[in-house]
């Protein structure tokens, strides 16, 4: 334990070092360096180093973190969050554990569950927050403050074909506001095959490209004119496509939603921003990343 | 200049060491240590470092960043990024500038104009994004998707008493969506006085609290009582107050709007939510919170 000059109690952060807790750090969203100093002080300090492995990933992999950050850490996929969350916390009292997730730890997933399980058994925790991609999408130009609710799009199946995140798109647009969409991450799936079999196999991660979330969209849209509607979001839609946001490789498109069914932005995660009014300063931030620049004329 | 092992424009790492550049780097929402280790690298490479001090504040002075750096900081409020962005961008060709915005450089408030002329001026850029107030808020324990559009307070005057904001909260509340308040900050300001006789003397900087926000808000509903209206939102809404989210001694307090207009949160920074629809485990969340647990008790 380290020593602080001030007796505890009238220094607040050396109480901290006398508290034994569970720490929440954010890794934010492109590789090692990313994580904040504080966060990276916790991590040494800590006995054990569970990393969050299933709601978004880094650009680089466990590795390269734990070569950066001196320790070895524990991948901590869906179901020893959710169901050994008990184990995670064990001693939690008595040595110091950190929980880090790419991204804030209440970004796109809240891991609320596990700080009430913590609260409950009277270990403390704090946060240390980082970038979400829920900010960061940010740098392509569009204003935070005219986003409404975020939606998410799964991979569709041949039997499954959810459309209620266009719903959310269409009223975000009729409020004039933009539409983050989180494309979906399948990590640790099983074939139905092995599923049936019982053999743990699991399928290599799959994550939604661009492309394949403006296909999906405009399979919606052809849909709802077989139904006689004319939807408010078309496939001359402004939207903008982000590859990597944070890492020195990221790459953004703006273009239309036909647009973003080509583009090619590489690598994952991608995210898709269906815009909503455009105001100037956004036009000209998005014409940095066009496509082809023409369809900002008339804005 | 640092040289890499590889020749340049085969390693992208290595490219940007050798290319120059305007760098926009977010300085989290606590204190020094909130930096990224990217962000703190990037800062000892700089000629220049620019501190954006007009939109938000961290929980230490300008003195703290510069001893933790190891740099002097160029104090720019909004006077010198409006009127002298091109003082800002001087060289950048030649040699690394940075310019820190606290929280994210694209979070509550863009820096698309600074982006603009850099563009134009054909000097490359990079962000180092950060935690911002528009996810860090997460850590009460309201899930970020259920956020409807962020509204700003502004101070009210004795002749300017602006009430769209509780329109845009109504609206959010009416689709079940939570509201994120920022509350205004007041830089800077010259009394009229002073500004009628040209004196360049400002007064103390305001911040405001979450009392006088609410304060504002119940005195918007007893308007819109008087007009004959009973608004979504009353005295008894359940409401989540914060105060400088991420810093060591942040404060949460749940509790009704009629709470928030008394509750003691110390210092700057606040912010303040108004909730809309809560799911159960958004609710566990705020009796953690709650200035009194039974207005929970029928959720």
């Amino acid at each position: 334990m380290r020593r602080c000059k001030n007796p505890p109690y009238q220094n607040i952060s050396c109480l901290v070092l006398f508290l034994k807790m569970l720490y929440l750090i954010g890794l934010g969203l492109g590789d090692a360096k990313d994580i904040t100093v504080k966060g990276l002080e916790v991590i040494k300090q800590c006995s054990r180093v569970y990393l969050e492995a299933y709601t978004s990933i880094l650009t680089v992999g466990k590795e390269a973190l734990e070569d950066f950050y001196g320790k070895e850490l524990i991948l901590a996929d869906r179901e020893i969050v959710e169901q050994d969350a008990d184990g995670i916390l064990k001693d939690a009292h008595q040595t110091d554990v950190a929980f880090l997730v790419v991204g804030d730890p209440f970004g796109a997933t809240t891991h609320s569950d596990l700080v009430l399980r913590a609260v409950k058994q009277g270990i403390p925790y704090r946060v240390v927050h980082n970038a979400s991609i829920l900010n960061a999408v940010g740098c392509c130009g569009l204003q935070l403050y005219n986003f409404g609710e975020t939606v998410s799009i799964v991979f569709w199946t041949d039997t499954w074909k959810p459309e209620s995140f266009f719903d959310k798109i269409i009223k975000n647009r009729k409020n004039g506001m933009h539409t983050l969409c989180l494309l979906d991450i399948k990590v640790k799936e099983q074939s139905v095959e092995n599923l049936m079999r019982g053999k743990k196999i699991f399928e290599p991660p799959r994550y939604m490209s661009v492309n394949q979330a403006a296909e999906q969209l405009l399979a919606v849209i052809q849909n709802r004119r077989l139904q006689g509607q004319e939807p408010e979001v078309t496939e001359n839609t402004v939207c903008v496509g982000l590859a990597r946001v944070g890492a020195l490789d990221q790459k953004i498109a703006s273009g239309t939603l036909q647009d973003m069914s080509t583009v090619a932005l590489g690598d994952p995660l991608h995210s898709m921003i269906i815009t909503g009014i455009l105001h100037p300063l956004e036009v000209d931030m998005l014409k940095l990343f066009a496509v082809d620049k023409s369809i900002f004329e008339h804005h």
